[in-house]
């Protein structure tokens, strides 16, 4: 894990956020590569999502009526619970207190637990785990508003402007991309738990009855994602809540693990939410939540099955599973170990990179109308600096799948070389070509 | 103005947020079509930003370290001048209450200004638009953190990382879109002053005697991309910040401004900051934020021209813009209205609808398999309800370009007709061609 975030840093993924004010706790940028690897990320979702009749998008406002979080149960039940040492005032979660270390530097590798059975612990007390901010200028009461800790709210209050803005009825989805906070008392794991991230939620609409199957429809559709995206299958595992652990709003609920360096971590949950959300708005609102069948002339509350993905996380999964290590041989018949970033083209932050093989001869100019040529369609990189070897290199570690060379047959057949980034494999493509075998090998 | 508030939200543009609690005064929602157009127009800008070889994009955290905003001026300087009705409790800025009306039921339609003239109001103090929040359990001074007003800062303090991580130099530049929050006073104008809104913004780094140069290069540059994408030229202008109005840390600065129905309004600055945010930062943080040039020996603090584009502002200008009302022929010889968006191709929310002329003859199968044909490469909507004349209506009125219809020549001759938005010139052309007539069409 340290080497993926020491690479992340290095290489432009991931830096900390505020870092020269020695960084804002669970907050992160995402730098040049790493805002390519999450965009290209969030759009193959959204295609996967949008791209087909029985789902709209919405992009929802961070900042909702406080309403909204009572009828969602968040004001009364969004809180871990919170105990603080007395003697050196550090924080922890109540249920996380066997896993954590003393604060205090003089007793330095002491565990926490030790220092609780020895009552140096205050109660445990709920903490909410919202951020509140004020609207206006009074600071008070009448004024609060929370930054929204998901998304999905968002979704359920537009679930009536949408479906008749977009003329859809039941089945039908919903889908959003957007930053949620969440005021973490321990924040950990890199991007895994922190206190700004995003999400991916589609919430789909059905009538009860048709849930189970839908649930299940989602599932299969959920998972297939990620493995058709590269991600290592063996990687990859279901948790099933317990019946006595479900959340309060939940008939049935799995989460999508990713084997970290870590340990086993949830990447997205699928849940099956009954007609528990548009119910509750309905309550607290007083408006009509009911879906009326012009049809059938039935009327109804729609369950929802949820699937929500973590954006950040997801982010966080594709790097682990793309970082690799391996001997490959060099020039001089000996072997080095190559580090390499095996992201599937379509998510690769960068499609390819041109290189002229000497910066003479007419190559840097062939390379740079190349590099014109494809830059209005793909992210490019242009690199005429040292070895070919360091090149490919340097390429490698940030998961670029083609290195395009200009060498001197070049310059006689109109043909350069294509280096495939995971099996190291040149062709010989000519000039003309390039484009449309780029296009082709990144979409499939 | 109202109608097309009226279209955005019945339409699936735009919704208030959290409307079935009443709204939560300048925040909005963006509906299934809203958030398509809000994406194509980001999606254009990122593609022309960092397309190339000299800009870097990055996506900083909404968080910030509060040195952050000490150190650009925000805490002390972030503030509008506000003053209250005694009697009615009516807030108002200061520096706007020639403008506003009395909040009073009991003196409906009376000038706010009269109010003051007879000394109901309190004096002005000044009121910071910053949201404030608190990070960890802890409500005080310690724990407050903001949420970012403007993207910028995000930019600046990354500005060494971005550099030594993509082996950029001076010039280059730095982009971002993403979310900030202003506590506004008095909200107005739709999307034009909200709390909640999206910038695009990007930082160009000079050397210093270099900045006047390339700040030209880029007002010119910025201008051409809303006229590319279809903006009437004659509604855009520039507007010029007074030299005894300039910002703390402008040089020089510009506005783009569009002709909303309310009046000229800001769409986007671009700014001389000079080397203002590079030296604060370096003062506030103890880094040196100083470039140094291997080749030249040379060590600077860079400038930088800021071009700061408002995504919300901007999606309410093509909105706007693409709006129209004109006279068109009835299929029974007579003329009606036809309400019609339209916007360029590039921007549509759905690129293409695909009708069966009537539900039999095999003309759904036919419909059906040119939609799946072109559902992977562009948003298509499928409908064959109703005449086809209302069906091209519906689309019309959301600036769908394209029209399919599949008729009964389609089923002797395989071809289709396509019908164009603006012209509404139809042409028949090969089923197998559609898709490549489409991508060829909406790309120029």
């Amino acid at each position: 894990m340290d080497k993926i975030v020491s690479l992340a840093k290095r290489r432009g993924f991931v830096f900390q956020s505020s870092e020269i004010y020695g960084g804002l706790n669970g907050c992160w940028d995402y730098g040049p590569l790493g805002v390519e690897l999450l965009r290209n990320i969030k759009d193959a979702w959204w295609q996967s999502m949008t791209y087909r009749e029985d789902i709209e998008g919405i992009d929802a406002a961070i900042l909702m009526h406080p309403r909204v979080w009572e009828a969602s149960g968040h004001v009364s039940n969004f809180t871990d619970p919170m105990v603080d040492c007395k003697e050196c005032k550090a924080r922890f979660r109540a249920d996380q207190v066997d896993e954590a270390m003393c604060g205090s530097p003089a007793y330095k590798g002491r565990k926490a637990a030790k220092c609780q059975a020895e009552g140096k612990f205050t109660e445990a007390r709920q903490f909410n785990l919202m951020f509140k901010t004020f609207v206006g200028p009074v600071e008070d009461e009448g004024a609060v508003v929370y930054l929204r800790p998901e998304t999905a709210q968002g979704i359920f209050v537009n679930f009536l402007n949408v479906a008749s803005g977009s003329r859809q009825k039941p089945p039908f989805g919903i889908a959003q991309i957007g930053k949620a906070f969440r005021n973490e008392i321990n924040t950990k794991n890199f991007l895994f738990r922190t206190r700004e991230f995003e999400q991916m939620e589609m919430q789909f609409f059905v009538k009860p009855g048709t849930d189970v199957e839908w649930f299940e429809k989602w599932r299969a559709e959920r998972m297939q994602w990620f493995i058709d995206l590269g991600m290592t299958k063996e990687k990859l595992q279901w948790h099933q809540h317990e019946p006595d652990k479900l959340a309060h709003y939940a008939k049935d609920a799995y989460d999508i693990e990713y084997q970290f360096p870590f340990g086993w971590g949830e990447i997205e949950g699928i849940h099956n939410r009954s007609d528990f959300d548009l119910s509750q708005h309905e309550k607290y609102s007083g408006k009509s939540m009911q879906y009326f069948d012009q049809e059938s002339k039935e009327k109804y509350t729609p369950y929802i099955i949820e699937t929500s993905a973590g954006a950040s996380r997801s982010f966080m999964a594709f790097l682990v599973d793309a970082y690799n290590e391996e001997e490959a041989p060099t020039a001089d018949g000996k072997s080095e170990i190559r580090t390499v970033l095996k992201f599937h083209p379509r998510l690769a932050p960068t499609k390819a990179a041109v290189f002229p093989l000497v910066n003479r001869d007419g190559m840097p100019e062939i390379a740079r109308n190349l590099e014109a040529d494809l830059r209005p369609h793909m992210r490019v990189f242009y690199d005429d600096g040292g070895a070919v070897g360091r090149r490919y290199r340097r390429q490698d570690e940030v998961g670029t799948p083609f290195c395009i060379t200009i060498d001197s047959e070049t310059l006689t057949n109109q043909t350069v070389t294509v280096r495939e980034r995971d099996s190291m494999n040149q062709e010989r493509v000519a000039i003309s070509q390039v484009r449309n075998y780029l296009s082709v090998s990144i979409r499939s």
